[in-house]
């Protein structure tokens, strides 16, 4: 798993971690079952502080996208289900939504992007 | 403007002053032109920095929502166009789509779930 993190982005970098690891587990770079880097190797290769992968690791967790695998280290989840859509995603949308609009792009438009963004998501290097 | 922050959300409270000024003008809330709150007047109501408030105008301003008047103050722009959607939003949206895919969601829910967004954006109250 290689991640691209942008340091000057306004986004903290264990949500582009996190992001990254959704992103890759949709997309089916990252297998259920299949092995997460250690949160040290990760911090390592990409020149984080080790709390900052920690924090990322702890709310997939939370989240249901990866489990603590019992001989030690982080796995996919068997079913990576996620929180449903709730009020926090659609709040997201929401604002995405709102912005799209005032660039201008009409409904069908910008529903073809989210559509996009459905069949793309994670496949960025395919 | 009444802006409802949430102080135990993940999003800093910039951003979240940011993205409900952006919801205000999409959903008509806010018009063209029209006057915000002082950033003293807002970092006062909202119990938050100044600087806070300082930083989401300058990103809001920056983005082309906002408009610093002459006489002082800051305004709602004439033709709020804001980015067209970049690379940045593209990327949120995707990480949204990815969530959505992986808890389940398909793709026409996800596709109406967007509209949705599209035309209720801002429009909290009504």
């Amino acid at each position: 798993m290689l991640l691209s993190l942008d340091m000057a982005s306004k986004t903290p970098i264990y949500m582009q971690i996190r992001d990254q690891v959704v992103l890759g587990i949709a997309g089916g770079e990252l297998a259920p079952g299949e092995k997460l880097p250690t949160i040290r190797a990760l911090a390592g290769q990409c020149g984080v502080n080790m709390m900052t992968v920690n924090k990322a690791y702890a709310l997939l967790k939370q989240e249901g996208y990866i489990t603590a695998d019992r001989r030690g280290g982080t796995v996919v989840s068997g079913s990576p289900g996620g929180p449903a859509l709730s009020g926090k995603y659609s709040a997201a949308l929401k604002v995405i939504a709102a912005e799209a609009r005032l660039a201008g792009m009409g409904e069908d438009e910008f529903a073809a992007l989210c559509r996009e963004a459905y069949n793309n998501g994670g496949g960025n290097n395919g």
